[in-house]
């Protein structure tokens, strides 16, 4: 199939009939709902349409899929390095533009780490699971279906693991099993791009212990399943002004509380269902190949704050003033060490024996954390530099009301007396970054986007080689010997 | 006369018919407009009605005022360190309710600094400015009239002083001195609280020259001056649901461009004109008392945060988690860091000639450096310690639509199987405080707010005793003379 | 008695014989032996003669003591604000000059908080160790015993409690009773100053369950008492040499391992023992008053730094380079972050029954925790500052060659032609202070002197008034009701 | 030829006879002279060893060099992207074992930045400056001739460059042309190394002016050429223990201020010579590959750091306590941040006209000022782990001293009985790492070793492709049209 194109996307949008709530109403159509038009911009016909752009397309086109095709390359499984490169550069250009857009690969992250794990779970079980994530992603890849994650299960008491839980649909789970499927019930919470997405693919969102086998459960499911209810929630509101939010107005990302009210999955989608084993690597292997595309889309939106730092420091005349710099210098440097992040993970990648490509798990890890400190940083500094025209300037309105115009023309200019209204664009942008609604999805987004900093810290901690370490500093007890040649064979400690 | 009441502020507001232009309307009454009724609120019947309030009056209260009566302490003039002190507690205080009150004493700030200025000046010059300013603030204490600060010039090409400018607007200036007054043309960026304050109090931005004398100009005018144009800019929205925002619909701060189309002022309204010296000096001791209060209002804020951050803990079950306990204790280092230096900039206060209290500037501008780099790790913290739901969480809406609600309550409980619908009130006020367009605000306020922290390091560096501190090295290298009492006088540097 | 003069301490040392080891020696006399004297003048003669020096002594001279006569304010015990805003300007002058002196008082703050508790224990229980405790301090500080304070264990496994480890001496215990007194068995790490003292001050560690009661005990011993081994630690070498040196050479602490090789100590010198449930209180509140003189010593080690990073860039010709200004000046705020939390924990102190001041614990603990993280900040910025010259600098014997100090006049020279000696002189200054052996003392001392990190936060959390901030959370859920007094009662969480 | 062994690396050192200073001394031979042990292994002996080692020499031997031979790493020049990742793992690998090691390569740096600068120059004005320096590159990997950096001068009055300096040799400045070669007179500070080497590599310390000619000037001479002088600075003391400084009695760098009192220099050996134009870019160009291999020795550094607070962690018993994982996995965090940086430069390096290639330089100057400031957090982890016993723990002499060695292993014990000497081995490699004279060194080598932070800011913003940054943020004004592929050109600011 050829490259899917914004309008066949939306086409697939129109077809579905989900049963979303927003706002105390049931929406009948996403795609007419202006609530959804910034979402569906940046989740769904940007991201198709960039495999159109000529300027674009050689890094979002990639091949060959399973089908021995070309395919966009959010939907391509990496098998070696340079897959992971591109895939880098492509969450890279298109959160340039649209900074949640880079992470619209989620749902292929997913599959990725389900070819990997049935893979592992049918070599030793002799089960048929990979045949069926085989067959689903070859049609998700032909198709192009726009996949949602749905993976953070409510958890109700956050001490106690799924079978602990006094109410057993805290997490999601099978509570029926017949020839043609399973049946199951719970929720998932943070669902990002439900409901402009074709489908969700659902992981377990943890290891889990023999007595949880009933939540060891993945499938996909298109959103339209009789019994799914999505409850949503958007940031940029439905009548995002261009010139007062001109990122914002193209660039969100509705979450969705996604309900499995009894919801039936056919044995074909079912890609695991009771090896509760696999469940952890199963959610690790997910948010180790999701946050090496999240590096990538994160290095993307520094670059749009960085240049919007220099401009506006230009427009105010004080591009040349050494703090300014400084701050732009520190930007420079948390990007730079991102995006280092997120090439030495590809770089320094193992490939699983399923053939599928594992990035570095310690660096993928070291990145994202850099990502969450670095965004409060670098959104410190763009406010600092622009000063506080971004939270006082007047609404779009009054800036092009007759009777003020004259007035803002005239005192909004920076160094260049023509320049007001420039200026003025600018600080809607840095507004609309940081210090607006969309905004304060970001500073929760940086956080708890692709898994928690908690999570990040210990798989840091699991995956370094500390025997490594350790054995240099028991050889370094040695003295000269370390470097003589001469060392005895350390007791271990 | 008495205490004012919030009803008696309200009926001054509508008493007052300034120019207002608010979403490309002008605006008839503010306060019957809902856009207005969140900053109403915060800078004004909850600063009234506190000062009624039994628990907080004794801190509220203070006297004797100018008139030798009993006041407002927002209204009230520092004469000593126990003045400092009342009005440290009374910021805090009011911002533990309402974040952005605390701020309200501002036009209080200005004129404060106008009494030690004019008082150097008279003496100095012969001129009887201080008179007008000591009968402006008797009329000021005993209505307890709501001011705004008009401070921050537009500025035009920043790296130009005033005269230096091609449009002489850029900065406010004396246009005509008439023997009843005088005429003032430019415009004032970022005036907080205007549209629901009675008068504005207005000084100059910066130092001076003496070619931009023309721009050294004082003064206290009410909002509906004829001349005076407010185009405002609010951030919590006209219809803020108390669920959904539960401290921005009541805690908002209008900012305005404020245009001087040539306004004419009274000479008994006029604190400073053309004397060029002075111009530096009402705006350092303005910045610097105004800091001194900003400190109690940031811990008042900080204080809400971290009761926010232990609350949410607990309802999700994690608060004895070691990496959850940790971030709310460098919370609280935070709060206690900006406390200390706001109570010690009182105690090591100094008493002008005047008679007025400055606070310690150097710990002044130290406690709002720490309060700035401290909202952003504070914002930070409360964000991971609460996870995605502040974001997450679905509309009011549909937490209370009667098809879902029943699946809410289920879903979103923590620890407490009942606790769902209290849960989703903290996450909401979470997302209210650190995570909205109100959330924006703060991101932007704190650094900017009274002023920038290049110029807050500028003020410690310059008011620093780094001559005591430099004697201390030089004695240091002669050695063991320095601890035995053999000092020879160092040659200087 | 008068004042003790340091010839006075110096003879007392004298009288002395205590058994103390260091490199491999017994050592006969320490005020002989060179490895000893900067220790004695830090800790010893410099604080001594503070009291009679004319600048100093209205600073260090306080009254009236348990004798009703005056003392050094590192004898007295703080019963108000005053006496510990007293004891803060002390800690902080001497440490202006030495910096580890202003630690001297460490003895006297174990024995207030020893009065303290024994106040309760006594009223608690009808014992009478509090009378012992008042005699002890009458001598102590009639006689101005300097004292050093034996509190860490060795500790053994830290995973378990003093009665649970599988050798019962590793922490220090009774291990027999008799008519005279008690025989103590075990070892205590980490004590600082002890070779230099008279007598050592004992106390527990930590709290303690009630099996653990053997090890609960307190008392005071001279250093020369039979079974007590000292084996020392020290930092500046033997021949520390005044130009290289010119911090270290009179400013160090020699540490102790001090071992207790079944000591009697007759029972007018028990403080504590058996009663374990008083082991806690003791430990922490010496922690808390400790960490408040902790913060005055810290201040006045950051001012000399201040200084000479101010000065090497005068010498430098860099003074006014921005981002140089900017790093001095982040010193000033650490520095005045760090004296605003000790001035408000002196200022918002409690009087504990017994009638003596404690300071705030969250504050000293909160200013404890910023030192910790201001030492390193501090440390880089000077050396930064400076330039490589502190660590390549010639040696001093090289600096004065016959041959080669033309070279060094030549070419050491900043802006200043015949400033190079001066510039090597602060060279060396600053290398002594951050970058030599006793540097690396600092940049552990600062992490542990007076309790770790750890710990600090431990308190921070327990004792600052979360319930309180908690309430604040909960009241804000109620919307406009919070600021319009019409708040309803919580339910507890 | 062979690769060269340590013992031909000892004998070409007896075979010099270098002006040497030291503690007022002339030193006759280094390689008797104790002080010089640890410098002359960590930079010489070790790193020729590395090469013979079987585990090592895959990585410690590359080829072809200029000879078409193969040749130690550290003296190879660089190519190829490969190369460049070769030499991050051999100054890793070095540096694990001798931290200082990893710098070895400084001279090969400056040759590589003049193959570069003389093929410009060459052929921009007819010179034949590289046929010279290719020439000694040659004999240099031949023969592995051990070479020191001279580039940084004394600089005199920071203020001024060095033909306004009022002493015409403050910057090193050729005096004299002949037809043999040249004589230059002045002086380099902070030569690393030059002590233990064979030769100088001397090149300008900075961008020049026309007027500057005479100071643009570079060459190669033997260490003992007549009329130079080397007054030398070391840290690890001539005696060092290896019990007491398990790393530092093996891993010194002497530093030494380095006189030219009028050398003359063969026109063969002269790489510069007037052409001020170029001064800038070879200063620049070895920064920049100088930078490259530092990531890879800090990386080398860091793990054994990592190593060390894992190893003491676990001998204290609390490798499991929750703060204590966080400290190691922000160490690892930050060794894989610089390591990622390093990859990273090395991967996307470009490739000179001359056949060289550069490391990316915004990459390799954000990795180094990681190091920095990692570097302070590193060493603070260590020690808050540790405990106070790097610092209190007794001498060697005492703790092997025959009546308190029982009471030492008695007391040093940690979970294990007999762990008492390990655990104090520990104690003293933290110490001799972080807390020591060596330690000292550190904590400056980190900020000013291959240059200042301030200039790795200037590197890094200079460098950074601001503009593609800014337009982005241009075209991001346009709204939604940046994401349709609507965008209209935007005027230039």
């Amino acid at each position: 199939m050829a490259l899917r194109t914004p309008d066949e996307y939306l086409d697939s949008l129109r077809n579905q009939h989900p049963e979303v709530f927003a706002r105390g109403q049931k929406v009948e159509s996403v795609v007419d709902h202006p609530m959804f038009s910034s979402t569906i911009s940046c989740w769904g016909t940007w991201v198709f349409r960039a495999a159109h752009d000529p300027e674009l397309s050689a890094t979002m086109v990639a091949s060959p899929d399973l089908n021995g095709e070309q395919s966009h390359v959010f939907w391509h499984m990496a098998t070696n390095p340079d897959d992971l490169m591109q895939n880098l550069w492509a969450a890279r250009l298109l959160s340039e533009r649209s900074p949640l857009s880079g992470y619209a690969s989620i749902g292929r992250d997913e599959l990725q780490s389900l070819l990997m794990a049935t893979h592992d779970l049918d070599r030793e079980r002799g089960t048929d699971y990979n045949a069926r994530v085989v067959e689903y992603v070859k049609r998700f890849q032909r198709e192009q279906i726009l996949t949602a994650a749905a993976v953070t299960d409510v958890k109700g008491d956050r001490s106690r693991r799924p079978a602990e839980q006094d109410d057993p649909d805290l997490y999601l789970h099978v509570v029926d099993r017949s020839q043609d499927g399973i049946v199951v019930r719970g929720c998932k919470a943070h669902t990002s791009g439900s409901v402009v997405s074709n489908e969700l693919v659902v992981i377990p969102t943890r290891a889990m212990r023999e007595d949880d086998s009933d939540y060891a459960v993945a499938f996909a499911i298109p959103v339209d399943t009789p019994g799914l209810k999505l409850v949503c929630r958007g940031f940029s509101g439905e009548d995002a002004n261009e010139f007062e939010a001109p990122i914002s107005s193209h660039d969100d990302l509705m979450e969705s509380l996604t309900i499995f009210d009894d919801v039936f999955v056919p044995w074909e989608r079912v890609f695991l269902c009771g090896e509760w084993e696999y469940a952890g690597a199963i959610a690790n292997n997910f948010a180790n190949v999701n946050r090496q595309g999240y590096l990538g889309a994160d290095v993307g939106k520094l670059r749009l704050y960085i240049g919007a730092a220099q401009l506006v420091a230009e427009l105010n005349g004080v591009a040349q003033v050494p703090h300014i710099r400084d701050k732009i210098t520190e930007m420079i440097r948390l990007e730079r060490s991102v995006w280092a992040c997120g090439v030495t993970a590809s770089i320094e990648s193992t490939r699983h024996a399923s053939g599928y490509q594992i990035p570095d798990p310690v660096l993928t890890n070291a990145g994202k954390n850099v990502c969450m400190e670095g965004h409060y940083l670098a959104a410190r500094h763009l406010l600092e530099i622009a000063g506080g025209s971004p939270m006082t300037a007047p609404y779009v309105e009054d800036i092009f009301h007759p009777e003020l115009q004259p007035y803002i023309e005239k005192y909004y200019r920076g160094a260049d007396p023509d320049g007001a209204i420039e200026r003025l664009r600018v600080m809607k942008l840095i507004r609309d970054l940081v210090a607006s609604e969309y905004g304060g999805y970001w500073y929760t987004e940086i956080i708890h986007g692709s898994g928690s900093p908690a999570a990040e810290k210990i798989q840091m901690y699991r995956e370094h080689d500390l025997d490594y370490c350790r054995q240099l500093a028991q050889d370094a007890l040695q003295g000269r010997a370390a470097v003589e040649g001469r060392l005895e064979p350390s007791a271990s400690v």
